[in-house]
């Protein structure tokens, strides 16, 4: 299969994913809709980004990587722009699910959101270099980040999540663990593909590429949507939303 | 009229249309002076824009799109990253009217400036664009964008604003018919001007986006900024402000 | 000493400053951990641009400017990435210094945020132009901003201010001084630099720069880190925190 396959099997999967979503999430309480529209609005883009690198837009010929066998490559960089804003919304639906929808720790989201976008940032960087030292140093911050943000998630928003209801404990560990599982996929395939140690072919490493896009943001949107209605539907049968505690957020 | 002087034209009229809402504006009420930031700096932004448009760096020369007849077009980009800060800050200013100050169901308003921003992205795709499937096709996506903030105006906001005091309902209702009102002009424009179809001559598209920049900007922000005064005026008559319901923004 | 030297030199200041900032920062309430994460990640991104400036990716060759001697000039652009993100993040830990962790009138915040971006995209097209006239209305523009700053700092947030502890006032004013002060050197390189009148040599506006960039993100966070310490210490002291008014942000 040719490399427009995959992009078009990209865009096609993130259009019906987010109909899907849309579709599926239920409105009945504030968190509720708000968790529809994050895990709704992360696949459009999504689409949009698969759109633009399957007509060409999206992408453009760089001299190849130090370590690459071939003269050129093709750099995607549309994805770049893709994963500025749909990797924070994916974190901050996962911190919502980890705080039952409070936020009630706002400083560690945003200390979330900052270390992935380090981490896209310096990936992108990474993705533009071609000169190995240079390269392999954005490589190494940029997995440096990563695990800040595997430090958010499973030490400070963990700390949060212990004192919610077991359901709640079980749902966040259940997306913290899959999220994070697919996104390792990530560092591996740019290490190997064209834009790393070029041991991948282009075909392949698109492939790889948007089956981890597709999982991480179309199954996991719907598994975490349908969490969010169990969990809705929980508070919904224990009476009335208690009022927050009167702590401020700092 | 050369191009020029609508450029020019357009940079008074946002630095002076500034000028005059940062001094109509008044500060009593937090709310008040929320209300007169959003609104002033909408216009500084703006005046920015079209500094960098008039003195040709806001602009570049595109092949003409493949409706035009021309060979080439000026394609102003500085458009594009103008919107995308001034039409968000529109939408929370109507979102404010609409729940009188509270942003009371914020997972609306993030929906809505999700919704904007993907309107925004994908009108400049549409815009950089020169083969006529892809240019309509991200023509089609602005458009359902387009959509989704009337649904987020008409629907959940209105939803939201039917609780309000009858004057806060009525100044949301003005507020929204005529800023989406003007806002209805600028697909048409650009699917008439250069860089769509070509019907429109570059000095009468640059003539026409002008006005209605001017009147979503500075017609419109000096009458919400009244209407926000007008609004507090009633606040303060009947007494001090009741404390919000304890209930947690999700 | 070489231009280079100058910005490894920023490079390994700005790595040993985050570094530093995240040891010293404790994290034994929400506001300190708040602070810490803020003062932590701003030299951390100082850090990355000063990598891609250092090793050539972050600057290109543009023609002198107008009243500069030579013919081409090496004009840095990653700066400005950087401190589109640490500006709006010092700012908000000053506010924050200001409120004593409340952030009680956002809109006062969101107008400091959306005055300093105006600041640094127009000094970024300030270090773009090179026609006299535009070059310096540019600049014009952008010192302006820098005013309106000067106002939400010394006027805005001294009015909320005042009626805080005296020892929260005093850390206040002597971080906004500091860091005010120190703000003011960058208008007068960025003026007499090779963007400006290129009275600098290259390698002296870079050294100058690197110097204040140190100061403004590592001594100030490390500085602004101990003062939140010794406000914790005496919250702590104090008794349990108080919850906050029930007025809520506007």
């Amino acid at each position: 299969m040719t490399p427009q396959f995959w992009l078009w099997l990209g865009f096609a999967g993130m259009a019906a994913g987010a109909a899907a979503i849309l579709v599926l999430a239920k409105r009945r309480t504030q968190a509720e809709e708000a968790d529809g529209i994050i895990h709704g609005i992360v696949p459009i883009i999504a689409a949009c980004s698969y759109f633009a690198m399957a007509t060409g837009q999206g992408s453009l010929v760089l001299p190849a990587g130090p370590d690459a066998a071939e003269a050129a490559r093709q750099f995607y960089f549309a994805r770049y722009i893709d994963w500025t804003f749909t990797t924070p919304l994916l974190l901050v639906g996962l911190a919502r699910t980890a705080m039952h929808s409070g936020l009630r720790r706002p400083a560690v989201v945003w200390g979330l959101i900052g270390s992935d976008l380090i981490m896209i940032v310096t990936a992108f960087a990474f993705g533009l270099s071609d000169v190995a030292a240079v390269k392999w140093t954005w490589f190494a911050i940029s997995c440096g980040a990563f695990l800040a943000v595997f430090y958010g998630i499973f030490v400070q928003l963990r700390e949060e999540n212990a004192s919610e209801r077991a359901d709640v404990r079980k749902a966040f560990l259940r997306n913290a663990v899959f999220l994070s599982g697919v996104w390792c996929g990530y560092p591996i395939v740019l290490l190997l593909g064209q834009d790393g140690l070029g041991f991948l072919s282009p075909t392949v490493a698109l492939a790889v590429i948007a089956l981890l896009d597709l999982t991480a943001k179309v199954v996991y949107g719907i598994m975490a949507t349908l969490e969010t209605t169990r969990a809705v539907d929980r508070d919904l049968k224990e009476g009335p939303v208690a009022a927050p505690p009167l702590r401020r957020a700092a």
